[in-house]
């Protein structure tokens, strides 16, 4: 079936911290026709060279072997910011040793694409998630930290340095300290997992924890996460009147878990706070693309005409 | 001389609010050729005719037989929000009583693209002023409001409304009064003439007496100042996470009054806020297009090829 020389195939490639997701993609509707995951093991080295680019060497030799068509183009998601050419990630520091300019291309010896994480996964919803068939996109993920990218008149945002879309590192209270960017009072440390405990003066474990202690009844809880929420929906309105969407998606951990207790509030200080032109209302939308997202994404810039 | 036929000629309007600016512009380098300039007289009416809609095809007639190369295509720069197909401005509330909807390829019998008039004064300064050369600049224009429009990857981001770009209308205070576009501590709220009677107390009559005043010495002006350049430090660090550009062009009356009075503090606070990956730090400069940009950036959407 592989072998189906009708069904054009190239490989996705997400690596994460974590770990490394690759698939085999099929370049029409974005289908993954074949899957593999392996740890990152970030910090390990063989003969000099970083474990989980051998990793990804491997994992494409394997999918590339089950495909059957011969030298495939690949697309890679990444943390940090891609270089201009899309050769490598330029800039990543603190984690991910070995990463910084590592010409992919040349390492996987054929044409690759190197993607932003963020930027791969709203392009993996753009594919075949909750953006289809949208040209103008914001995304906001919502985790460890709030991340984010745009697609605006039908491109990816990318920016001089590839650095565009990080909507987490808006300010929404000027006052406020900054964060690891120097934003003051940023969306990321208003919402962002990793300032909760700060935030709930460690009242909360995480997130999950708040949400559903809210939920329970605990108005200290209800209190903080529609603080929470609030912030949210300033930090969307400016976003909004500066990218003008048609349709914002909510992704990462804290918004699949939350759900309708995150996009309730939140459509209730939108009314309040969004800016609608002639009754127009921005839509939003819970990211749908699911695990393979970021792989999907990088694959989308290099799948060619379909 | 205007009959050269290696100078290929097309018309820029620039509608305001208080004049209508109209000129013969030279395709190739963007040269202002011969221009016009009338009162746009909102609210007056001929024949049910809005006059300044008359007085733009008058104006364009007379420019038309000076250039002597038959019928020329025009652009046209207007406040409002521009038409996906750029043959109206399709939303302006409270002024310009009769310019929703009106199209004007119709109206003036050819070929014309319309446009947002900030995004014109952006796209004047790409032409011909100080974003040449430069494919992502963002705008910020400071005056009565604080106005802008964002220049990336070498196009002009419209949104899916024709709203992109509002960048006043951002918030720097999210527990601020909101602004009249619902914005709560909007930029342009912060910096803007009009909030500077609430901001001072009435205490400067405008943003030029508040500058002059800090400049002779005056501590409460200093420091209403400093604290407005503020404001704007965190309103464009916040944009430049988002749209990551390599300038941002500085406008408007506050800015050509101001000069290194706006810019001196304004690279203080960018010093301390900025975030500047690998030590890239975003250029800033004040607005060189002069008083035609807006007429420019019209007729760059029409120029052709050069």
């Amino acid at each position: 079936m592989m072998n189906d020389e009708t069904m054009r195939l190239v490989i996705g490639i997400d690596l994460g911290g974590t770990n490394i997701k690759a698939a085999l993609i099929e370049c029409g509707g974005g289908g993954v026709v074949a899957s593999v995951s392996r740890l990152t093991l970030d910090g390990e080295y063989v003969d000099g060279v970083p474990r989980f680019a051998l990793t990804v060497q491997e994992m494409v030799v394997e999918l590339e072997e089950r495909a059957g068509q011969g030298k495939l183009r690949a697309g890679l998601s990444a943390p940090g910011l891609a270089r201009r050419d899309g050769r490598c990630i330029q800039w990543m520091p603190g984690r991910m040793d070995g990463l910084e300019g590592l010409d992919w291309a040349d390492f996987l010896g054929r044409e690759v694409r190197v993607l932003n994480d963020a930027h791969a996964a709203l392009l993996g919803e753009v594919w075949t998630g909750a953006g289809r068939g949208c040209e103008d996109v914001m995304m906001l993920t919502l985790g460890t930290g709030v991340g984010g990218a745009v697609f605006s008149g039908g491109r990816l945002l990318r920016g001089c340095l590839g650095r565009a879309g990080h909507l987490g590192h808006i300010s929404v209270d000027g006052k406020a300290a900054r964060d690891d960017f120097n934003t003051p009072g940023s969306l990321e440390d208003m919402i962002g997992n990793q300032s909760l405990w700060r935030r709930c003066g460690g009242r909360y474990a995480n997130t999950h924890a708040l949400v559903a202690a809210a939920a329970a009844g605990d108005s200290v809880a209800a209190g903080l996460w529609l603080e929470s929420v609030r912030h949210l929906a300033v930090g969307m309105v400016s976003l909004i009147n500066v990218l003008d969407p048609e349709l914002v998606i909510l992704g990462g951990g804290i918004a699949a878990g939350a759900g309708e207790q995150l996009l309730g509030p939140l459509r209730g200080w939108l009314d309040e706070l969004e800016w609608r032109p002639g009754g127009h209302q921005v839509r939003l939308a819970l990211a749908a693309a699911g695990e393979w997202a970021g792989a999907l994404g990088s694959a989308w810039e290099v799948r060619g005409e379909s």
